[in-house]
């Protein structure tokens, strides 16, 4: 029996972990569950997976759900909050593997006193890697425990790379739906709207990830997770546009050989493979290789998608400048998404707080958590001076 | 130093293999070889390649060869014939690997013995699988000693493996370019010429195999040869019609993951891989996954192509059904080719000699071959019965 930690158990990728528990009761329990402020899912999950321990956002919701689990008689589970609060679900002496998948900067931490202390991971959270990959794949490394990607591309190039040695891989090929924008001409990229850009074509994700994905910015941070989970430079990673999404990556070998994992896109089945690894269990996730039917690929244009190109930048300098780029982007986008900022906008705001960032490398969580706040101020003001200067430009006019 | 014994040196496979050697001389030797009747390349290749024995077809190809290198001043290379030559040169105590690839039963006994002499084989032999696979497979278990498949198909197959254990794989599926009568309509497969049937559209091959990927009974023989050498029933491998052949095969896994693998279409690849198994060495032969731009699928058409039903038929039923499939076959495409039957008739000149066909598991290689020599005497029979009737109709007329 595998004892599990969700870090962000209410988030698509929790509930999807949940589901994979419900199908293989003897083999995955629940031990402890980071949710955070919707305390009704908290309620609902300690119900029905009685974890030992469960964090939430802050003390005032771990005080209303410990009140409604007293009056469910669950009052021996212990309800804890904050980022102290995830730390202790993450490193609970009963737990066995780590399912990391609390969205954003707030995830970092409670992951990296995970790998410290020596439990196996699943991640599912961009920030560990963007931002802390060389902090926390290092002592990953330490305590000779896996890293196992918890998302389409990384999960089938882990799969892939089985077919060889780290040492015997020459290319890592990651594909890319291209997003909706893909057959868009770019002078039409300064008009796209907010309901353009959240109509992705083949994944249902969280807003962000789908802003991200139309940017391809995504498959930037992409290029920065494999380059720190695999220790591969940049120049090693490429990208490829595969509108089908059925291959979800390709790692390709020094004597020419390459090898690519296709699935059903499903979140269950990276969660699976990563719960199950070096096995692998019977699954109903199935994809019918009759219905392969038809796959195109095309190289990715890095004009129409210039955020692509910084991603690389940033991947090659690494340290801070992928703590601003991620942190930048997150705080374009929200702009983006709130009609701020239009959808060209976005590369422009991150590119200038990476033009603004020196390029060190942080010793410590502390240090990236610092670095990824003054991105962030830094992204701000940057979209006020654009709007300014817009607003400048248009009273021209 | 990789000391290689080549059996059948003169052919596409040897001449594959010994440009390989030629790359890496700092890697592989070429201890022995068996070539054919073809002395002028056995000399030519014994000049080069400076063998310790080479065997030849028959005495008189020995004599003369012997001849001629003596006059060269190559006398102490040894010039050995016949079947017990290709087994010294196959069992050599100086030979580590054995490339076996003499087309046809020929290749039998010398291979088995270099099976049971504990050498490490690379099978480019269709009928060390296809006839006496349960034979062959059996002793290489016991030896402990990997056979490893060079053809592009099951080559691949080996590769996607590595992504998870014998027992979580559910399905191999191999792809099959579908030849050049893919998209003619069924009712003109009567009328089909040989100049079209030897017309393939992706790769440059004998004659014989050639018309066997027209009828799909290439495919046939490769759904038996994964039985043998991945010991799985034929249920769990599949072909699936893919036109580039590009994606060489697939595996699909219990968890629903499917790897895949692609490559140029170059012999070279497979063969480097068989020899450097299990590790991976740097080779020119890359594919450019940019270039990949369109890859089609789709379910093969048994009406179209039964050769392949009745393949999967003799997979079932094994041992002599499965050399009666390939000994038949061979004297139907040896006559289509010289025109005394029509394309279909291939077909139906399988068909009745397998309905003629015991199904027994033969203990020998040497009862495999008495199977084998009594197919193809039923097929010649057919074909003059078949003849005969065709006559016949024909004067009704």
């Amino acid at each position: 029996m595998k004892r599990i930690a969700i870090l962000g158990s209410t988030g698509s990728i929790g509930n999807s972990t949940l589901s994979i528990c419900e199908s293989y009761p003897e083999r995955f329990s629940v031990a402890t569950m980071a949710a955070g402020s919707n305390i009704d899912s908290a309620f609902a999950q300690c119900l029905r997976w009685k974890p030992k321990v469960i964090s939430v956002a802050a003390e005032s919701h771990a005080e209303a759900l410990r009140a409604r689990l007293t009056s469910a008689g669950l009052e021996t589970i212990e309800v804890v909050h904050g980022a102290p609060g995830t730390v202790r679900v993450a490193t609970h002496p009963e737990v066995d593997f780590v399912v990391s998948a609390i969205v954003g900067v707030a995830g970092l931490e409670a992951t990296y006193e995970a790998v410290k202390a020596g439990k196996s991971i699943g991640l599912a959270n961009k920030e560990c890697l963007v931002a802390a990959g060389e902090l926390i794949t290092a002592e990953a490394r330490r305590q000779g425990k896996p890293l196992l990607p918890i998302d389409s591309e990384h999960n089938a190039v882990h799969q892939c790379m089985r077919g060889g040695r780290m040492d015997e891989v020459s290319t890592v090929w990651l594909t890319a739906s291209g997003g909706p924008f893909l057959h868009t001409p770019k002078a039409d990229f300064e008009n796209i709207t907010v309901e353009q850009a959240l109509n992705h074509p083949t994944w249902k994700m969280g807003r962000r990830i789908t802003i991200d994905s139309a940017t391809l910015m995504n498959k930037g941070f992409e290029v920065i997770e494999a380059c720190r989970l695999f220790n591969i430079p940049p120049a090693q990673v490429k990208v490829i546009v595969h509108p089908q999404s059925t291959i979800h990556s390709l790692v390709e070998f020094v004597d020419g050989s390459i090898l690519a994992q296709l699935s059903v896109t499903d979140m269950r089945l990276p969660i699976l493979y990563a719960l199950t690894y070096p096995d692998r269990i019977e699954s109903d996730l199935k994809f019918n290789v009759l219905d392969l039917k038809r796959l195109d690929f095309a190289a990715p244009d890095l004009d129409k998608f210039p955020c692509l190109r910084l991603a690389y930048e940033a991947a090659e300098a690494g340290g801070t400048k992928s703590i601003a780029l991620n942190a930048a982007d997150e705080v374009a986008v929200a702009a983006f998404l709130e009609g701020q900022i239009g959808f060209s906008d976005i590369h422009f705001t991150i590119k200038t707080v990476l033009d603004e960032t020196s390029t060190k490398h942080p010793e410590s969580i502390g240090k990236v958590l610092l670095c990824d706040a003054q991105a962030r101020q830094l992204a701000k003001e940057v979209i006020v001076r654009k709007g300014t200067r817009s607003v400048t430009k248009v009273l021209a006019h």
